[in-house]
């Protein structure tokens, strides 16, 4: 019992599932469709719960011949035996309409894992009387997922008003001094709202990965 | 009922406690001792939780004359009123010897609110017989902050193994390439571990308050 | 008629004051003394207006001998000859208490130069009814000025509130991500808010020069 | 009462007309033509103002359908209801052939919004007299918005010059060591000339919303 | 004897094999087909062992027309006259699946010159079994080529476990925080593993030479 | 008598010729052949000295439409009017084949504007007797132009071989750690031989202008 | 057996003597001469090879009380029971004397580890006929550190010259481009000479670690 | 005959002076007195021309004991041997009056070898009528050394008004977004003025010794 199958071309970890309670989600860039059916393929013998591939575009999907996959164009996302709810509730919210990908694929994954999301779309700072009209909505949720490009300080703006987990995900939309979402990931990092954790930019999927660890304590 | 008090060099936040269940942490720099004296005083006066002061140097500490505070040196940590324990498990692992400043300020900061705090110290990948040695004691933590400069790998590492949230924080040890903690920090960004997030360098106090929030979603 | 006078040391811009309104900022560093000593005699001599010198440490500005000076040590400013009240209102507002040395400069360069300046300390977004409480305070100023370190959210919630010309001077204040004033400078720079202006980091001379241009306009 | 719409993909700031004297401007990148001709025709209904659309491509600019509307191709702008002329000068100078683009935008959305504006091009700082030749024309201005990339002097020479305020927009133009717009943002942040303000990088928009900014205090 | 050939478009390295024991290995971008074909027909001529061409993308290969070459396109690599095992045994070793690419050329250039290459594909510390499983035949070799990106936290655990020489190639895979590699990049260089080396990013090529020069030491 | 001719899109610099001795050189990036054909027109009636466009691509320079032009297609550059030999001896020294379109651009331009160029490829120090071997016609030349990417190397062995004037300009070749040409230009500001001076990355142009201004202060 | 020893203050890794052929090398910043007096105690105890501690300042050295250490100032370097000649040779070069400090950790601590090391000095590229003459003494060596700050040349002609193994090891040697070591770092990451390996900046000590590594594999 | 002497510490290139029209220049940083003592008595011992050691503070300057010498504080130099009058006229111009310490660093250098200098201090572009004013004078000149720092723009405006060689040379002048002299240098090498060329960050040497090559080709 290795605990991993090797492929050859990967060496699939079977073992997480009963490790970290959900089988390993598939990294899509880089793989060919071949490979993502023989990986999915591995993966839904060998365990129970949901299957997923992330950033697969479709042109790609539409080459994964595996049966019973469902596909999210705006999420870019592969899913096979999508999870039960468990009753944690992820609000996510997004600063403007152009992060809406990657939210999109926040909720997505999060969804697709047994998560309650609730979105909450274009309530950046620059009117902030919209984001105090939702704020009962993000007070009711277990755990918020902040979406934002430019400046990002809409992760200060929730953090400040919320009890709960914050993941800031910070996106690249802008241009120019906003480095392609760096400036916002600085930003997040820098925020004077206290305990606030950030994941990589564009990163819809750690965010409902964290989301995902948060939840796991939450029903200890 | 505005929800602070102006002292004019500061606004104190008294309306935190019932938004965060906790008071408003003061940020030590910039911070003469009278100043401080000031804000801890209708800090204690205005709510019934732990007040702290972080990253205050003991000659600044000497000097804040306000009766019934500790303070720890190694962690620059002042504080009056620490809460009773709530249950919730955080164990503290570092890299290396040298990361101890930083993990002692997370520890400190996690103890006084709370939080059930436990150190491992000096479990650096390059031995990785010594991190396996720990599995089973990380994997008994509700969360677990990984404190961690140079390369950062220990969070790569960690992250793999449990299935609780993760708190990566990066610390400034280390010399040239590791830019005085930026090399960890975009490391941990971009560990293969899914789900793990960051907080800002050497800031042991972000993650003391992110193990803060998950408590409270815990609890519920 | 030249437009200047060249003191070997310096070739200063005695022409300045018609062209500008203003005479020749002395910039401190650098300048011993005696050659502060002489530009500002040569200054005061050629021009009417306010004569100022910034960046002075104490013990620079004790030694520079000339008669009628005011030396303010937070903004280590010095000033011969401060303008009367020109009736332009400034509103010099600060994220935190630590970023106060810059809003200080920034406050007695536009003193001197005769603005009428009120300043709103304290009011960052992580407890923002903090600012819902002082909302109209900003709105009767004519400019405000937003002192922020950090990720410096404040300069986008401020931008959201009011209609007049918001000037943002990010702070080296912070660790970290912040990269000592980087951080708030991009993000200030990318805010969603509409129409803000960015100066140097820890400039509060620029921001006070910016009004100085604003309040000439308004004259008009 | 809320003060916006929530069109589902969009919450449409309608308030912000009377809190700012202009209908939020819609950011084109990243919404597809039928949400962008849902939110114009909200503001459109909601406001009296002059609406508009930045950054829209040609192909994306046909397909909404919003009578009324201009479409500047250069500027990539999309104009409903233009303001009528206010009366303040705003003088839009470029350093190059090669800025036009950006000043074009600058110089479309000020006068979409009532401003009266005039512009001066390819006054580099390499033929100095070419920008000595401009100077009344400058000077005549209620504000100055520069627009310059390489190295950008062309903010510094001009800030000398005038005594209006100075909004100066670095541009990506150039190559290597222009680092696609960053050294001629950070070259005007750092000017020699007192009391310059910098937006970001080729944001004409930004400049000229910052003018608007400019004309609300200049008419009080 | 010069030691070189001017061809006028490039100057051969004729005297390379006897320094260095291997003909100069020819970089192929910004090359042309003739131009390739007239530098390996020379190299060809003029010593006797291996000539590579690296980085050479398919349209390219079919038209160098020289006799005897085979081109493996997932390691773009174009090979005359490949040398005799030299029995000197390298271990590649990747992280994850989109590493494939920049191992492919370490290994094909290493069998090339004549080194006896072993791969081990997609051991990531995110499961960390599986590296240990994989442990004593990584000792094995006598020295190891990491391939990683991300975080490249893979070059830690291995420079950990094994005793030989460990080259670490930090590749482009990920996005945002990753930089293109230089997250990757430097971490590696600030291991906390002691003794690794590193090469330039995506440069399966670096590693593959420095194996060569291992392999030179190991038989004296 | 103004200097200057405004064509509304440009406003060409008349007066440069007897300023510097030539007449301004047309940068071609973002201006359309119509402009081209206008600027063009305009400095061949105005002075008597080669008239140059530089990074004009195909498609754009058989649009431009004035009799007398030469295309050179490597070097991307338009010329009328070439200039005599004025005997001032420039070497373009190359370390690599794929620096060449820098050089060539480089060579281009000197020759146009009668400097006596010869060109030497390939002689980076990976194989220093290359560059040994050519010593001598390094020394003849009255200044040396050093044209190398990657690691820059080139120029400061250049720099210790000659006594006349270097100028070193880093090129974009090369990729990972070599940042887009940033590497070399570093590299080179900071070489260990005196007295090198450095332009801007891939500019050929800008160092055979300054080849330019030396002819001029040689025949003085 | 777990294979290390568990101080408090630290793990002491006892297994890697086996493991890698030499004790843990403890890392002396951060750590108080009691914390170094314990492990060197341990070390010691449970092996039989050298045991060091590097970057080690005077006044902390000589509060380490284990008997029979040596201290090396200029290397910072403690060492107990320093290794027998293994007869591997090592050749240290450095560019110029202001190298010297970081050349000589690396020759300590390969001393003492028992290579049998010689030093070059102050050979870099811009007098290259003082390399030349060096020439055969770098070709008698089984393998060459190289140490250079500034632009980091000398490992390329190195490179070039030798084909045993080179490990090119930056300085923070100069100023302003250099930036404190990084841009040598960058020009040896891309130097045109194939098969350099890099360590960290300053690293002297990664350099003799990775020289021990190259020993180990020699001796097969 | 090998053209250098070993000093142990130090390989004098001894040959320099026949090769470069100059002795080898001692770079004094990380030189004890010792060290330079007897680097400057070999160079005495074996050539005829001056003798400089750059970047020497007072304490270390007064224990070099070596006859004849001259230290100049500001710059910051040591001299033995003073070359006479070569002809060839530099001027040296700084924007402002903290610029000093660099110039004199490129004046005393110039001097020391030979060239006839001639400074002009404070012509920022700021108050661009006392660069006006000057412009004969810069037109004298063989070479124009301009040293400047925040944004640098003396440069381009200096090298649009003379047509001789133009050497930039960006100082660390200014604060925060000035990056210690990043910018100026940024923006030096991407000046609109044509053929400019840049020199390290406060290189006045750097600058001293490009004029030196200058020289040497305007004697041919």
């Amino acid at each position: 019992m290795t605990g991993f199958t090797d492929l050859g071309y990967a060496r699939v970890d079977t073992d997480r599932e009963s490790r970290q309670g959900l089988p390993e989600v598939v990294y899509g860039p880089g793989k060919r469709p071949e490979e993502i059916t023989g990986i999915v393929t591995e993966l839904l013998a060998r365990g129970t719960g949901p299957v997923l591939v992330t950033r697969v575009d479709p042109e790609v999907a539409e080459r994964v011949r595996v049966p019973g996959g469902d596909y999210d164009e705006t999420a870019r996302l592969l899913v096979w035996r999508p999870a039960a709810d468990r009753g944690f509730r992820v609000c996510v919210a997004t600063a403007g309409t152009s992060d809406w990908p990657v939210a999109a694929e926040a909720e997505a994954v999060a969804s697709a894992i047994g998560l309650r999301t609730r979105v909450i779309r274009d309530v950046g700072v620059a009117g902030i009387h919209r984001l105090m009209a939702v704020r009962e909505d993000l007070r009711e949720a277990d755990a918020v997922i902040v979406v934002a490009g430019m400046e990002g300080a809409l992760a200060s703006a929730v953090g400040g008003l919320v009890s709960c987990p914050v993941i800031a995900v910070p996106t690249s939309t802008g241009y120019g001094a906003s480095l392609e979402g760096v400036t916002a990931l600085l930003a997040m990092l820098t925020s004077c709202a206290a305990g606030l954790t950030v994941v990589n930019i564009d990163s819809g999927f750690s965010a409902a990965m964290a989301a995902h660890r948060l939840a796991a304590v939450a029903r200890r």
